[in-house]
């Protein structure tokens, strides 16, 4: 099977799975179900899952024993999209080919969807009964992590001067934290080793900085209707991006290299990692 | 000691371990860890922790475990209360007799100190490396507790007939979810029975929403300055109160009404819930 038709597959049974865990939209208040269901389903690759999943499989365990934490990751990525759309962010009016929740829904609904599904996640997390796993999401998405980066985002924006080392502070906490901690939980659901996980976790920091490095280069390089969002909107939001701090080529460059040195790593493993490299390959086969 | 002195004293406790585990504001991003400091330590009374580590050691627990949890559960209110505040929710400027987060630090960095005390709150609690506590504290705050309560809450703003069932959907979810939960994870945490665990619940539901119709009338018959936030908004905003539903005085009748009740399901158990039962005075001690 190729990663994509992987990607596919996970792509499938996470959304399944959600939408068995979510509650209907007949559910008093309904109009928070709704706008929950709007977000959640509104066509992400699930990428981040997928990762979840096949890092659990890499290490022995199954599909099923991860998909409650892979749903519960992707639920978190739902939920830090729409808040970063809101108007005191990023201020987006289109995401994944569709209006952004604030714009469907209210910003009012938008901040306490945002807020539900930051909750539920921890809930479908807390489903495999490991808290370790608790703390490795609650890390990745904290201060030091996700929004953290974000932080440094908002507040790098109209800076005279961004170089590799703000680009790196940013990105490897907005966007590398959470894809990082998606292949960590998913070792660990599937017995992973302390040694084993280390190397997960670098494996997830090369891939998940190159992934956002990707996301930079799309900004330029792709059109609104490939892409699903605002193209361009780094720029007009004069955004610490790795293609400003360092130019395009070098980007494309970087992306490669730290996707090559995040496959190193799993050769030191002794179990079938050619799934984890295909995934990784796709974070650079989107842009070219 | 009475319920004043206990609540005094964790008080005290609770901020020490808060101030211990939040990290100094000299990390990077510091505006984050600044503005996450600024609302934790902005004078709450600590009730839900007190009551979480009231009802740990009633059913044999230490201060100590509970501690954890008790913190977790006060950054999951602090997070609450800076969204509440937000220019999309309530639009409040003052809170706890200082400007609102969003007034002192911007909204996007308001949204996101809110969005990181939700996953550091998560994190505490895990510490306690029990999953039903987890699950109790997202079921508390999710679309069926605290976020359900606020969204109807929202909705209702300018409704011309608001009856007691749309109130106490409302109180119900938005305020008696998380104190109920602060009591049944202290009570989890300390060692209670599953069917005394059921007994600490109707508790809480019980003062929970006796909690929550004190603010409705203080919102009326206080000051700003005793009460630090700007009073009269409930009728500023046309919100679903219960003395708007049933009037001041049936509303006061209830809330004693709510807590006689609630403290008759404690005699139920064979332990000292003396310090409960003094908490639950506490919540409508508040009013005259």
């Amino acid at each position: 099977m190729t990663a994509l038709e992987y990607l596919a597959r996970q792509k499938d049974r996470v959304n399944g799975f959600l939408d068995n865990y979510l509650l209907p939209d007949t559910v008093k208040p309904e109009i928070i179900h709704k706008a929950i269901r709007y977000s959640v389903f509104s066509g992400g690759k699930r990428f981040r899952a997928t990762l979840c999943i096949a890092a659990c499989e890499t290490f022995g365990g199954s599909v099923d024993e991860a998909l409650p934490v892979a749903g519960g990751i992707e639920l978190i990525h739902t939920y830090s999209l729409i808040h970063d759309d809101l108007p005191c962010m990023d201020d987006d009016d289109l995401r994944r080919g569709k209006p952004t929740l604030h714009k469907a829904y209210g910003e009012n609904i938008a901040v306490l969807a945002g807020d539900a599904l930051n909750a539920l996640a921890f809930d479908l997390v807390s489903r495999a009964d490991d808290c370790r796993l608790i703390r490795i999401l609650a890390d990745a998405i904290g201060t030091e992590g996700m929004i953290g980066g974000q932080v440094a985002d908002v507040m790098s924006c109209g800076l005279d001067e961004i170089t590799e080392d703000t680009v790196r502070f940013i990105h490897t906490r907005k966007t590398a934290a959470l894809i990082s901690a998606s292949i960590a939980m998913g070792a660990l659901t599937g017995g992973a080793t302390e040694e084993e996980m280390n190397v997960a976790r670098r494996f997830g920091a090369g891939i998940g900085l190159a992934f956002q490095i990707v996301d930079d280069i799309l900004d330029i390089v792709s059109s609104d209707e490939v892409l699903g969002k605002d193209v361009g909107s780094d720029e007009d939001m004069d955004k610490a991006t790795y293609p400003k701090a360092i130019g395009l080529d070098a980007s494309k460059v970087k992306a490669r290299e730290l996707v090559a040195e995040a496959c190193g790593y799993l050769d030191t493993l002794e179990h079938d990692t050619a799934i984890l490299k295909g995934l990784a390959e796709f974070v650079i086969e989107r842009v070219y």
